[in-house]
């Protein structure tokens, strides 16, 4: 399978980081429904031909936005441990669901804010399917180095790492201990 | 700590199963903005003002139904050990997210649809406080039998089993394989 993420810092306009950008924010301010691409064009400084031109619609936008923004960009750690990785990764999620710039995106993909569910459930399901390729190589190298035993399916450690911050931060809304990163890998690395 | 359930099947109107179904149903098909307490009576089969003298403010009705519909209960399981406890537990949150009269629920408690931040936040803060207060026999049995080390969490051991159904489910939209909740309760429980 080819890398979708490859060569995507060259993709689209010049003025491409600031339309995603304005996009998202558009999107968490005013929903799906009230997102245009006239207003995000005036917002970001460019022709609404410029958008139109590279992403003829708004759901070809709002994918564009959610694929490649760097705001809600994430490294890809090589600490030289799953472990290391894991934290480092699981950090990330964290700072995406408490920052104010991001939390409320992320909770809009999750309600879709009035996108039809079929367009939100393609959505959600490329956004996190291009986060997985992304984050393979942690696990390949952590195979090579022995530390990933067979049985032990990757996208479920995601599942669970990720989703305990989820339900942490914005369901339960309960207390985030310093440490809790680690406290989350460390319950669920094979040991 | 008194329990928030104790006597909960006793208080209210007794068409209080009826109006608290209704409340969700509306809160998931309109929002929080287009639930209104008319809206909801008339549904229900009762006067406004039962409500009213119950319940006397939106934010008022919607938490008593977060709290107390019977479509969003759970049994506390007593299966004789902390792994089938955890994993009917799971069982019943893949099938409040996978249910259609419930996901849209889950999803609207998330999102907020229009309630303001602090009232939501406080919202779901006494929803999984009640959740964590009633499934508090699982963990005190587990202890008891000694499956439970003294440094394991049980709201972090939630937090992991519960966030990888929310994630898989509603987020990842990947597929979910038989024996997903009992994967899950394996990858977290201590050996």
């Amino acid at each position: 399978m080819p890398d979708p993420t490859a060569g995507r810092r060259n993709k689209g306009p010049r003025a491409a980081e600031a339309i995603f950008d304005t996009t998202l924010r558009h999107l968490s301010e005013r929903g799906y429904a009230g997102l245009t691409i006239e207003a995000v064009a005036q917002d970001a400084g460019v022709n609404k031909t410029t958008i139109y031109r590279w992403w003829p619609s708004k759901p070809a936008l709002l994918r564009a936005a959610l694929l490649h923004a760097r705001v809600l960009d994430i490294d890809i750690p090589d600490t030289g441990s799953l472990r290391g990785d894991l934290i480092a990764l699981t950090e990330q999620v964290v700072g995406l669901l408490t920052d104010g710039r991001t939390e409320p995106i992320a909770r809009a993909m999750l309600s879709g804010t009035g996108l039809p569910d079929d367009e939100l459930a393609a959505l959600t399901r490329d956004f996190f399917a291009d986060r997985l390729s992304r984050e393979q190589p942690v696990f390949v190298r952590a195979a090579a180095r022995g530390e990933l035993p067979e049985h032990v399916d990757p996208m479920l450690l995601l599942d669970l790492v990720a989703g305990a911050v989820w339900m942490r931060v914005l369901l339960r809304r309960g207390p985030l201990p310093t440490g809790f990163a680690r406290d989350v890998v460390d319950a669920v690395l094979p040991r």
